[in-house]
C-alpha cells in the first residue's frame, strides 16, 4: 500500500474578518477536491483538524459541520492535537489508506481565531498546555517557551540574536508566499526591539494569532501529475506538563518521532533535502534543528548562522515563512506544512521554488509545549 | 482480523465534585488495562473521546494529557465528534486494529460538565449544533429535539404519554446500576408533571449534566475469558442543521450507519438480541427504535407500550439506565454503551443481567442532533 498526495488547497492566512469557521474550510476543501481531479464520489471519509473552535467561535463536530457544507455525507471526523491537530489528521487519513479501509480521504485543517482579542485568544491557546498544573497558574505559551529558550541560553550561550536570525529568515521566506499573513522584512534589530512578550522572547520571536484552512487529498493511487507520496507519519508523546521533563533544552516526542521515521525508512537526517517545522516561537525552531538531527544539541546556532537553513541553503527550512510569518491558524498549520513540501517537491512552488534538486522533504508539527509531536515524511 | 473488547472500566456518572477531567479519565483507563490483564507496555496506542473541555474546563490536548498522566508515552489522539466522541473513537480504534496497525488499544471517553452553570453548560453543549444557523438564534439541544418531538407527534399521533414510558424504563433499569446518576423510580404522572424545558419534553424527558469516564480495551486477541468480539462499525453523516433535511421524525444518519452494519454482517434487526441506544431525550429513543428497524416508522410507540423493549422483553433496550437515568457525561456515553453490552454479553452484568440468551448486542450514538451516528455491533 502507497499513500499519495493527490491534492492540495490553501486560503490566506491572516486576520480575515469577512470569512467565517465553515468558509475557510469548505473553500480549502473544494479547492483540494479540484487540485486532486477527483469526483466527489470518490471521497471515502473526511478528517478535520481543528484545536479549539469551542472556545474560538463556540462551534464543535467541525467533522459533521464540514461534511454537510460540502455535501459530502461519508464519515467524518475531527482530529485534535493542540498545534499539530493538522499533522495528526494527516496520520489518521495516512493509517486509514495505509490499510486498505478507505482510498481517499480529504483532510481538512482549519482554525479561526480572531474573533476573539488577544487576550481571550491567549486562553484558549492554553488550553494546549496542563491546565491545573500550567493554565490554572497563569502560564501562557510565550512563557513555556521562554522558559525554554532561557534553558538553551544558559545551557549551550545561545543569544536573543541568534534566535532573531529564525524571524528574520522565516519573513524573508514569506515575502514570495501569496497566502502570508505578513509579507514584510524584519531586521535583526526590529526583532530586538520589538515589545517584549514574555522574555527573552518579543513580539517578533512569536508566531501570530491567525485564520486559515487548508486541505489536502489523500489516495492510495497516484493519481495525476503533481501527487506526492506520503512514506511515513509518526507521532511522538511526551508529558503534558513542563515540569515534568528531565531536559527542556530539546523537545523529547519531537526526538523520538523522528527517530522512528528515519528507522522505518532506513536513512538519516542527512537525507532530508527540505522541511518545515514548528516556530511557533523562534526558539522552538531552533530547538527542532537539534530535536530533528539537524545540527547536534547546541550546535544549530553555528548551522544557522552559516545560512544552512536558507532557502538557497544547504537544508531549507520554512521556506513559506513558518508559523512565524505564514502565519499559525493552529489546526491548519500542520496541513499547511505538508502542502509547502508537496508543492516543493512537485516543482509547484512558483517563485518560492527551492533551486536544488529535491527528493525528501519532512514536516515537524508540535503540540503545546511538546506533549505531542509529529513527523511527516514525503517523497517525491 | 479481529477486535475484541478486552477490558473496561468505568467511573461512577453523576455530579462528581471532588473529581476532575483527568482523574476520571486515568480511573476508568487503569481499571479498563486491569480488566483487560495486559501488560501496559503492549499498548500501541490511546483514543480519547471528549466532547468539548475545552469550554467545561479550558482544557484541550486531552489525547497527550491523558497518555502523560498514565505514563504511557504512546501515540494519542482525541477524536471529536460532539454525542458521539465515544463511539467514535471506538471506531477509530477497531479501524486501526482491523488494519493490523496496532494490537492493542486504549479508548477512553470522559467528560466533566458540572464545574459550570446548567445555563453555561448549555451553551456548551449547543456547540454541537449548526453554530451560525441554529446555536446565535439561542436554539439549544432540547428545543431541537422539541421540534424532532412534536413533528413525530403530528405525523404519527405520537402522545408525552408514550415518551414518557421511555424515561420510566430507564429509570428501572438504572435501579440496578451501581454507576447510574439517578437510582431513583419515575412514574409516569412524574414525568409529564415535571417542569417544562421545551415543550413538549420536560425535565424527566431530558438526559441530564454528568461528570463520568469509561474506557475499553481493544486488542485483536482474545486474551481473557470475558472479551467480547466487536464485529462491525460504522458511522453515518447527516446534515448538521435540522432545517436542512427532508424528516425530522426520523435520523438520516442513524439509518444507513445501521443498514450498513446489517448489510455488512448479512443479519436483519431481528438478530439484535440486546441495544444501548441514544436517549439524550425521550424522543431520541423512539426514532431510535425506528431508525434501527426495530419497529416500523411510526409503530414502535406499540412496541414499547407493550413492553418489548423491557429488560425482560423481546428486545431490551438501555438496561443501563441509558443516559436519561444512568447519566450523560457527553464523551463517555458512546463507551459506557460498549460497555453495558460487553457486560451482558460475557455474562458479567450482575443483578442487571438479562436473563434470555444472548448473542448480538449493539450500540447506537447520536452526535448533536443526529449528523453523526455510530453504529458498533457486539457478538460473543
Amino acid at each position: 500500500m502507497n499513500t499519495f498526495v493527490t491534492g492540495w488547497g490553501i486560503t490566506k492566512f491572516g486576520e480575515l474578518w469577512d470569512q467565517d469557521l465553515r468558509s475557510l474550510a469548505v473553500k480549502a476543501g473544494i479547492e483540494a477536491i479540484k487540485s486532486s481531479g477527483l469526483d466527489p464520489e470518490k471521497i471515502d471519509a473526511i478528517y478535520v483538524a481543528n484545536m479549539n473552535s469551542s472556545l474560538f467561535t463556540n462551534q464543535e463536530h467541525l467533522g459533521a459541520l464540514i461534511a454537510s457544507e460540502l455535501q459530502i455525507f461519508k464519515p467524518a471526523f475531527r482530529v485534535e492535537g493542540a498545534c499539530a491537530s493538522g499533522s495528526l489528521a494527516i496520520n489518521a487519513g495516512f493509517n486509514a489508506i495505509m490499510s486498505g479501509l478507505y482510498k481517499n480521504v480529504l483532510v481538512i485543517g482549519v482554525e479561526k481565531m480572531t474573533d476573539l482579542d488577544a487576550i481571550q485568544a491567549t486562553q484558549a491557546l492554553s488550553a494546549a498546555a496542563d491546565e491545573e498544573w500550567e493554565g490554572f497558574y497563569g502560564v501562557t505559551f510565550p512563557s513555556l517557551y521562554a522558559m525554554m529558550a532561557r534553558f538553551h541560553m544558559r545551557r549551550f550561550k545561545t543569544k536573543r540574536e541568534d534566535l532573531a536570525l529564525i524571524s528574520v529568515k522565516n519573513h524573508k521566506n514569506a515575502m514570495l508566499n501569496p497566502i502570508a499573513q505578513f509579507q514584510k522584512q524584519i531586521s535583526v534589530e526590529d526583532v530586538l526591539n520589538a515589545t517584549m512578550v514574555s522574555d527573552p522572547l518579543g513580539l517578533l520571536d512569536c508566531s501570530p494569532l491567525s485564520d486559515g484552512a487548508a486541505a489536502v487529498m489523500l489516495s492510495s493511487e497516484k493519481i495525476n501529475d503533481h501527487s506526492v507520496e506520503l512514506v511515513a507519519s509518526e507521532i511522538g508523546t511526551g508529558t503534558i506538563a513542563l515540569h515534568d521533563r528531565a531536559d527542556i533544552a530539546s523537545i523529547y516526542s519531537a526526538k523520538i518521532a523522528s527517530k522512528e521515521v528515519y528507522r522505518k525508512l532506513n536513512i538519516t537526517p542527512k537525507l532530508i533535502d527540505i522541511a518545515e517545522v514548528h516556530d511557533c516561537f523562534s526558539i522552538a525552531e531552533l530547538v527542532a534543528y537539534e530535536d530533528l538531527g539537524f545540527s547536534l544539541q547546541g550546535k544549530a546556532v553555528n548551522d544557522l548562522r552559516n545560512g544552512r537553513f536558507n532557502k538557497d541553503g544547504e537544508l531549507p527550512v520554512n521556506v513559506s515563512g513558518g508559523l512565524k510569518a505564514c502565519g499559525h491558524p493552529v489546526g491548519a498549520t500542520g496541513i499547511k506544512q505538508a502542502i509547502e513540501i508537496c508543492m516543493q517537491l512537485s516543482g509547484t512552488a512558483g517563485a518560492r521554488q527551492v533551486k536544488k534538486r529535491l527528493h525528501r522533504g519532512l514536516t515537524h508539527n508540535v503540540g503545546g509545549s511538546g506533549a505531542t509531536t509529529v513527523i511527516n515524511l514525503f517523497s517525491n
